[in-house]
């Protein structure tokens, strides 16, 4: 075998550039690369490893002889699209929310759950961005010390909500900048009855909102984390709640993580300890220095950055920690690249 | 009496001016307005009640005659003034953090403890903008339902950082939008050994860092909560630890808070009727009409907004709520003035 046939469908989103960038500096051998799109975007250009590749549009066709597929055309595209790639033989990594509680597919952080893998029909869910970075922080803590509760209040970028959104964002910037009224059509959530401007202002609505009050951006914090973490290692159910606020931020959610462990012995130190050690995670953690993840520094790297670790004096095993990481790429592209590559090394393709 | 002489001290700042602003719209019986600032300020020509007032620059003999003060030029100035000031006969707001721990200082928000008014000795502090809109949403629920725990995480606007801090966002914002590196010198402490870009980031720092890892942002919100909601209703100690992050925002802060209410009947229902008939707090919670609070909706109103009401189902008696409140007003002018007004009227000048 001297490479697989990958398809990226959704090749030209905010998600997808950064797809086709984490496939070319992969481990994994690439024979053919296709890029898949909507009828719209068919016939643009795109850059693989300094090849010149046009992309298609995506058809029910467009399957043949794939052997990997990497999805992030949102989650009807993959609905529709995703059973006829597997019908076809390939195998599909999937960065919308279309199946990710589905229990037959499992949804993967490699560096928490890689096992998981083993069980997949075709399909491997890549979990919600803010899911990803908040998991992979408290996996190591959960290992060692247990975790009984968590409270998480998010400041998410708006490259999350998509390339359209984020430009509305610098659109808006510059109307009020220059003393001119903000207009927005997508913020904050495209589709929605009603759109608020995003620039210099906080939005405490990512995605629609469910009957309890919770937004569904919520709910997938809370439910995705209970289903990565029963993956990793069986107990009793961990409490979730978050809070998801948008804010005008280009790249790299922040979240603020108030977490309980079980073993009320553990120390900020233990946490240090433990977190710098653990696989995709850099501890910025130096007060002293004025060291602590910004989304500014943490665009463009593949790693989680965790900082600001502090004990609740009153509350002995209760902690704040700060978490910030490239929405786009641990929160995506980067992770989705990252399960392929373990398909590949776990023989699972 | 036919009014009181009032100095305005620190006049030329953010806070200054909606201080000027407030006193005019207040209920307060004005004399004559003496608006004091550095050298460096004095000579700016301001406006109050369509007259036109020179600053003068602050000195030892600046409050000869003087009723009431109001002051917000930072904590040194409080602490060399003020003590002069009330020697010369004047009762004074403080709008710093120089006097707010004093024991003998009563920090107060009227909606709160106005009561603790009857204790001063001449200074009143006026508290933390990022404590003063969480208190106010949380008391009324600790008087009707016991309050056991809060963990909040904040999202602060650069105004609470002073007007140069919020320049140096604009012009940081203005850098980026046409790709030149931005430049910090401010951001996000004046005076810190380092500084970071504002402008489409997120700072997990305001002011300095305590020996525990916290900052003392965070250590205000601690420790004034517990000394305004103890005045408020004794009890037993209610546990509060919190997370403050500077965002992108220019005016209004917004926060996430996680609260464990003692009585663990309370619902979601009862927190809205509460809230809804609350002095100075507006329920902003209609998730079906996309209704919440924002900052930008907060900019310019006196009152704290309260929304996304959501019972943590998990843990019964425990809440998700966000608070929004204008920085500059509630937070700082409005709160000092309204203290002065209920001196006023409580025959305590």
């Amino acid at each position: 075998m001297n490479g697989y046939n990958v398809a990226i469908l959704g090749a030209t989103g905010a998600v997808g550039s950064r797809l086709i960038d984490q496939l070319a500096q992969s481990t994994i051998p690439v024979k053919n690369l296709k890029l898949l799109a909507s009828k719209r975007s068919a016939g643009k250009i795109l850059q693989f490893k300094g090849e010149s590749l046009t992309v298609e549009q995506t058809t029910v066709d467009s399957f043949k002889n794939i052997d990997l597929v990497l999805a992030s055309a949102g989650g009807e595209v993959s609905k529709k699209f995703l059973p006829i790639a597997v019908e076809a033989g390939a195998v599909c990594v999937d960065n919308t929310s279309a199946f990710r509680m589905d229990p037959d597919v499992p949804l993967v952080i490699p560096e928490v759950n890689r096992n998981a893998l083993k069980k997949h029909h075709g399909i491997i869910a890549n979990p919600n961005c803010s899911t990803i970075q908040m998991v992979l922080a408290l996996a190591p803590i959960r290992q060692k010390f247990g975790l009984k509760q968590v409270i998480v209040s998010t400041y998410q970028a708006i490259s999350g909500a998509g390339q359209a959104a984020w430009q509305e964002l610098l659109d808006q910037t510059k109307q009020h900048l220059y003393d001119k009224p903000m207009t927005a059509k997508i913020t904050p959530v495209k589709g929605a009855a009603k759109h608020y401007p995003q620039a210099f202002n906080l939005l405490p609505q990512i995605d629609v909102f469910e009957k309890d009050g919770y937004t569904h951006e919520e709910w997938k914090m809370i439910h995705e984390t209970k289903k990565i973490l029963l993956d990793d290692m069986d107990s009793p159910d961990i409490k979730v709640t978050a809070t998801c606020v948008r804010v005008p931020v280009e790249i790299g959610h922040g979240e603020s993580i108030y977490l309980v462990t079980a073993d009320k012995t553990a120390t900020v130190s233990d946490l240090h300890t433990l977190l710098a050690t653990a696989p995709g995670i850099i501890v910025q953690d130096e007060p002293a220095k004025q060291l602590y993840p910004q989304p500014l520094t943490a665009t463009g790297k593949r790693e989680t950055f965790v900082g600001r670790i502090r004990l609740d004096e009153e509350n002995p095993g209760a902690f704040n920690i700060w978490v910030v990481a490239d929405n786009l790429l641990k929160g995506a592209a980067w992770n989705t690249v990252e399960i392929a590559e373990c398909l590949v090394a776990d023989d699972l393709m």
